[in-house]
């Protein structure tokens, strides 16, 4: 028999599942469709509602919670789980807040909770993180999550534009929003990591604990000095276990063409884990739009559906505790607009002068970068993770050469 | 409480799953393993059994079939399913020939069958085709599926060495069977595009009707041609839906750094799916190997524990039919050892002479290819797809030039 299923939202996610789940036809479309603006003109075919009560108190079996407040999102979720409902979240801001008390509520009421749309929309990294790597001890996992931020470091390195020109562009395209700042300054990435690494490696680490900088500083001086080593920049979120616990940060990082995260382009997300059975996996597909997002959502309907709920193999049966990530090193290229702002964040450096800019190559820590987010941002400071692709050497040499280009041209 | 295991055969992938199951700990051993060699010193603290009766006709709830012998496995699975009883099994070019019959027979003994090792081993390509793409359509499907000849492949581009140094190193390091006649002409291929495509397709497609040529032809001239056009070749298996059906082959094929593919080396496996709701989907990670085969399996088990089978979402509840693939064309350079045998496949081409072989570039259908096997084989002709990679002026080109070269040598 049919499931009775309530969709709560009905923006470009909610409109990609329904397009899909109109054309499969499998008995799949929502009963009636939560909204908010009741001014707006509405297909009369559906069944649409103002009142999340409609759902929340009646029979439904499914609700799927596809909107964008995270607090009325969060009396979606924790309202159907207490009535051991079905659910399927896509909200990542929220469901990296509160997935241990989700994990209680479903222990306690026997509902179930998916939500792979919530981390690398299109690739199916929480259902394989969940299944396939069972009985795996993952080492690393580093990965692509956000499209904008990618969108726009293509279109710097592939097109030559300014910053500014592929924000607008990324913008104009869709895939970024009108405000972008939760895109571009790689918050919206610490709610996705936060949630891979509860399956990745059993540990519940608030994303306020992620050490975090987004794209926002990255300009064509940074771009140049990556070109001359032969790289590119990509916005790198990185969980890795260490002999007691785990280092986690999202930074601007190197990489070579050998990293399959090189060729990585545009709006495409992708996740890379290495782990002891299965050594090196690598996902990559679409991490925006309505249909990648809508398939996800979609597919674990259909999961739910057919009984699937998440084993939180990494949990071994226990709910997941608070951890606080080590602050592990990293090796990273500063640049700075004064020479002040520099000897603030790594007071001990060698300065290079380049591109009317001010340069460094050193070890920062991870706690360090947590410390020092004003100054990073006031200054706006870019900070650019060697990430195991150059020596420190090699940089100061491209960064010194650079300079007496500019000399013998004056 | 634990359910009970048996496991037949107990080789590179049953010591694989065995070695994991045990530093997991969950209760997911075999009960028994039924082995044949009776005089191979076996560890004491398993309990070993020279009979499959032990298990077909006990109470067993889980069956793993992880065999070699293809009838053997046919009997152990066709007997565990009707009996009801959840089975996985690794056995390719068993299932391939069977797939309809086995779910035939879930759905009348209400047992089920899950096979993830069976296609690009340590990949969750099955399980994603299953889940993530429910209500999606898949426009295409290629990857490379053969860990062995992706190794001599790499070992001919990277290395430099000749295809008999290749292979042998690829046997030296255990990526090739001491017969590995069915690694390098792609029959092991065959079976995996096969079962893929029943998950991608909902077709039941006999591997027999796939097209297939393998690396066992692809030499240092191949290799010197691709590179002067800045491309390498893979063994690329592929599968496409057309107007009227789809169309599927396995052939060496050129692929560019733009391709994904390009840089997928050594013993690793891949799969690229293109599907409507997706966009393009792209996955890596090993092909072989007793740990990534054993994690595939040990992953099979737990799914199928908590009750997961697959929906195999593209037969909308039907059984699969046999589906004839449609006779696409392709663009190809064919190199030959005598100008007869290069005329015998393709009468009407241009023919050039350079680094001592005869060469075309021709567009053939994939039924000529069918046709043509006997003489393809005791020619050793070597072809080679352009996949959309260079025209075949380009190749044409490439392959004048050298004869210039040649020439001005002599």
């Amino acid at each position: 028999m049919a499931k009775q299923i309530g969709l709560f939202g009905f923006g470009v996610v909610g409109q990609g599942y329904y397009s899909i789940a109109k054309k499969h036809q499998q008995n799949l479309l929502p009963k009636t469709i939560v909204v908010q603006n009741k001014k707006k003109e509405r297909n009369p075919e559906l069944s649409f509602s103002f009142d999340p009560n409609d759902i929340l108190d009646s029979n439904y079996d499914i609700g799927l919670e596809l909107i964008s407040d995270p607090e009325e999102a969060y009396h979606i979720v924790s309202t159907l789980l207490k009535s051991g409902k079905k659910v399927v979240s896509a909200n990542k801001k929220m469901l990296a807040a509160h997935l241990p008390e989700f994990l209680q509520l479903e222990k306690e009421f026997g509902g179930s909770l998916l939500y792979e749309a919530a981390a690398a929309a299109g690739i199916p990294i929480i259902t394989t993180l969940d299944t396939h790597f069972a009985g795996d001890q993952i080492e690393k996992l580093e990965g692509i999550l956000n499209g904008s931020s990618n969108y726009i470091l293509s279109q710097l390195f592939e097109e030559g534009l300014t910053f500014e020109e592929a924000l607008k562009l990324a913008q104009d395209n869709g895939f970024a929003e009108a405000d972008p700042t939760l895109d571009i300054n790689g918050s919206d990435v610490s709610s996705k990591l936060a949630i891979l690494i509860l399956h990745a490696f059993g540990k519940f680490v608030p994303e306020k604990d992620i050490p975090t900088l987004g794209v926002q500083h990255i300009r064509k001086e940074d771009v140049i000095l990556a070109q001359k080593l032969g790289l590119k920049i990509k916005l790198i979120a990185k969980a890795q276990i260490t002999a007691d616990g785990i280092t986690a940060f999202i930074l601007p990082s190197l990489v070579n063409p050998k990293n399959a995260l090189y060729w990585v382009e545009n709006e495409y997300n992708s996740v890379k884990i290495i782990s002891r059975n299965l050594g090196e996996q690598f996902y990559k597909g679409k991490g925006a739009g309505s249909l990648p997002t809508g398939a996800s959502v979609y597919a674990d309907l259909t999961k739910s559906e057919r009984g699937y709920s998440y084993s939180y193999d990494k949990l071994n049966g226990e709910l997941p505790k608070t951890f606080q990530p080590k602050s592990g090193n990293l090796e990273v290229i500063v640049r700075a607009h004064s020479e002040n702002a520099i000897k603030s964040l790594v007071p001990e450096a060698e300065i290079v002068f380049n591109q009317e800019a001010y340069w460094s190559v050193a070890t920062i820590s991870a706690q360090l970068l947590q410390e020092k987010q004003t100054l990073i941002q006031e200054e706006e400071i870019s900070i650019v993770a060697l990430n195991e692709t150059a020596t420190k050497k090699d940089v100061l040499q491209a960064l010194k050469e650079e300079v007496k280009v500019t000399i013998s041209l004056n």
